[in-house]
């Protein structure tokens, strides 16, 4: 009788759904796979619609969306496989989105839950992509850089709204009552592992490296969170809050517990099976495509994060304008690099689904996809900024908006649907460099994420605009095959995470080279993009723009004769 | 019995469409008209799919244009009354778009119409829009500022690529053949009323001052057109032309012939009639809508053009930037000044029938007028320049596009819309200070045309922004009623033009006061428009521009709380 199969199961908590995947701990197969979306608010976000920088979530959302992904993904697997058993399960990881804390009490119950915060959107999970805290974060940015500098050379200068600090600070600001019922703050890649081990309480929940290092300030060369009296300075609330926060965090190859009686039942796994430490679903994404050394690994969704890993024994100096550099955020053994842009697909849906381009029939992505890819670069004679949700890296700031320059009496949706996909690679490149600026060596560029997998054209653009082949990483769904591995090694079933990769990880055959001729147009629209860049985004950029439309013009007129 | 009423009949050729009006000269009741779309092209213009800034028309698109609109309109006023018989219309007025100028034979037949030529756009007439001549325009520009600068004076200081030299140097340098084949280039508002009074021979053809003033630098100070040895520096058989252009000008209040014996015919209108001389579209509907010295006029349809008057007695200085000063273009005894944006209606029309948003219910300009008018001003966080077709006043550049700048991941069609109306106030509101600035007095802005007539929101946003009353000229015609002005006076029956309007011009009672609430917002927003546009449109201009995303969003989130 062959040995029976180990599976691992991966929980991705992304923006608008949950995902749970079976994963074969042997060969990365996988056998099933579930999602829920979240059924509170629009696509699961409660919005404002006088505060557009306001997007929260209900964290029940996320624990009827384990019970319900979960049960699904099993009977999938039952039927694709007749001799599968629940037992055959060995470990659970789990990755989320983040920045996303949520305020609990001492028991770690989330405060929404109480009756008197019940319709108050300060009492949910402030998701990631929430800004509303946009001016805490220039107080905590200006504080840092006069006191305390290397607290922002680990998160690229700035810190933003987008993270821990600047949530919790605009709370304490705008609603000082939800602020003091909080017992603590709990990141919610963090606060799901520890209710599926049934240990929510605050001072006892394993706290991951990834959100702490990258959100929080953590780091080991100053003790952990930033100091209490820097925070004190803040509010002297805020330095209160300090202790009731944590003091070490561990990376994801670590259990956070075994899978409580309760969660067991209602999962239909089995009990004590080892729950990974969470981390973000970026960070366990570019495990899943295979990251290591010179492979930087593309997520690309709604936004993009682009992670790279560096030995935590090289030199590394600090990049400014990354999102962070975190020993052991990624891996263990490895700096984890985080950068990424605040919008890539939620530009495109923003295009075919609020604007509506097109008329009835030509507005689709695919119909706009079939034809931009008929436009030569520079052809449109258009120019986009990519910044309609604002800039994570290398401005790292959320008070900036999307630009198109360029437009005629002529401009088609198709082009303007290019400008942006091209807006967006453009974004990509001075990513790219600032990280070749720095020394860290780029090989080869792993994308993944839908996008990645289903639009050939903007892959393409992107292996055209930054002269870089495209890879795409084996796996539709890395982050929750990452969540799946990070399982997987806190089992047992692997020692590591590389040596998990070499199992469970791999390429498709399809890679996009870039093409010579249009790579060199590419080269001539960059610097214009990088002029526009510059000129809105930082503050010590003066110069000419006259130039701009008139170059565009000229690059467009040469295309098209 | 009561004296019998007298008509005259005015022709107005538009961009895509010739309209005949046909009005009493005692009061200026209206009482026929009637239109006809040109059918050659794409809604009557030629273009290029590889050159977007070719624009061209088919000459005897306008002959059969007359002979179809003039019959249908007769027809009309004999249902429309009774008593009425041609044999009242005493004369007639031309106007058409300009610089619209076309090669002609030494008999004045069109080139376009030889055989060798048939397929030619460069023996079309060349569309005022057609902006092929840009590289030539540029160097009309250098040697008149090198040499000639009171030439530029009076035409804003930049010769523009829709003007008459530009073209034809343009088809000098790429198509010699033509310019070889051409006797003469004619204006269309010149050529036509040559036909109809049946003397086409270049050098017979009476010229109309405004159009000569304002696209030919003709000019009495030095002696009508500008020199031959000018000319001859830009290419020696361009000095070679100037003898078979003309020498003479005369303005619209005097008569180019009778009607002739062939036309009387076609149209079915008395032999003999007067045929004033022609004149620009946007010039006679400014005598339509009441221009006089203090009385600014807008006529906005595809584009605006701007047109007042100051008497030719007082002094006045060159004002920089705008289209021309030309003394009698509008009226004998003033100074014609014209300035103008060189898309507005069109800006909209693009966004509605080439962008079609708001999929398949809600992108008319209806559905959007009425969502739009329900933001706030600033609420929309967007800020657009409006030169998708290039600026006509004051940068005079055709080589600028459109630029809408502030999109976030939510903003919705109706928000573009109202900025891009709101970019066509800020353009309009440029050009008044512009004005004002040079001393010329506003006491009232007189709007005419489409979008004044039937898009309150528009009028309601100009009057916002630029703080001024906007009132509406009571013809809906106003360019057809201005050219039926033109004939009266020409056939006697008025004295001059001012006579003439007071008998058969007048205002609507409705119109649009500032809301001061919605102007003090419009007063942040305007130095942020004139930022951006100092910086794309002026080689002079040096600075920063990271305020602007942050100022706008500021100001979107102060008027959505």
């Amino acid at each position: 009788m062959p040995k029976k199969s180990k599976y691992c199961l991966g929980l991705d908590y992304g923006t608008n759904t949950v995902r749970a995947l079976l994963v074969d701990i042997a060969n990365g197969r996988e056998i099933a796979t579930a999602v829920f979306a979240y059924p509170s608010g629009r696509d699961g976000i409660i919005l404002d619609p006088k505060n557009l920088d306001l997007a929260r979530q209900n964290p029940d959302d996320y624990l009827l969306g384990a019970e319900t992904a979960v049960r699904k993904t099993l009977a999938r697997a039952r039927r694709a496989d007749k001799t599968f058993s629940p037992s055959q399960v060995v470990g659970i990881g789990v990755d989320t989105t983040g920045s996303t804390p949520l305020p609990v009490d001492a028991s770690g119950e989330p405060l929404c839950r109480r009756k008197e915060f019940r319709r108050n959107p300060n009492a949910l999970a402030w998701l990631w992509k929430d800004h509303t805290g946009f001016a805490e974060a220039a107080e905590i940015t200006a504080l840092a850089a006069a006191e305390h500098p290397e607290y922002l050379a680990k998160c690229g200068g700035t810190y933003s709204s987008e993270w821990f600090f600047s949530k919790i600070l605009h709370c304490l600001r705008v609603d000082p009552k939800v602020f003091d019922a909080a017992a603590s703050w709990v990141e919610c890649c963090d606060w799901i592992p520890a209710v599926l081990v049934g240990e929510t309480r605050p001072g006892r929940i394993k706290r991951g490296r990834c959100a702490a290092g990258h959100k929080a300030m953590f780091n080991a060369a100053w003790g952990g969170l930033p100091a209490e009296n820097f925070l004190a300075k803040l509010d002297p609330k805020l330095g209160g809050l300090r202790d009731r926060l944590f003091n070490e965090t561990c990376t994801s190859d670590v259990s956070a517990g075994g899978l409580s009686e309760e969660w067991a039942a209602r999962l239909g796994l089995p009990e004590g099976i080892p729950v990974a430490v969470g981390a973000f679903d970026a960070h366990l994404g570019a495990v899943g495509s295979g990251v290591f050394p010179g492979k930087f690994v593309k997520i690309i969704g709604t936004s993009t994060c682009d992670i790279c890993v560096w030995p935590n024994q090289s030199p590394l100096a600090d990049i400014p304008g990354l999102c962070g550099i975190v020993d052991g955020s990624v891996m263990s053994g490895f700096f984890g690099l985080e950068a990424g842009q605040s919008a890539v697909g939620d530009i495109f849906n923003w295009f075919v689904n609020e604007i509506q381009p097109g008329g009835p029939k030509n507005g689709s992505h695919a119909e706009l996809t079939k034809k931009a890819a008929r436009i030569k670069p520079g052809a449109s004679g258009l120019l986009a900024l990519d910044w309609n949700n604002g800039n994570r890296t290398i401005l790292i700031d959320q008070r900036l908006t999307g630009l198109l320059l360029g437009q005629t009496l002529h401009t088609k949706p198709e082009e303007i649907y290019r400008a942006l996909i091209e807006a967006t690679a453009f974004g990509a490149l001075t990513i790219i460099k600032r990280f070749q600026e720095y020394g860290v060596r780029i090989d080869e560029v792993i994308n993944c994420g839908g996008i990645a997998e289903k639009n050939p054209l903007v892959m393409q653009i992107y292996a055209d605009v930054t002269g870089l082949e495209m890879k795409i990483a084996r796996s539709a769904q890395t982050c929750a095959l990452g969540s799946a591995i990070a399982g997987a090694v806190a089992a047992g079933g692997h020692p590591d995470f590389a040596s998990a990769q070499a199992a469970m990880c791999g390429l498709k055959a399809k890679t996009f080279k870039p093409d010579a001729a249009n790579h060199r147009v590419y080269e001539e629209l960059y610097p214009l993009y990088r002029k526009l860049h510059d000129a809105f985004g930082t503050a010590e950029w003066t110069g000419s723009l006259f130039s701009v439309m008139k170059d565009l013009l000229a690059l467009r007129d040469r295309q098209l004769s």
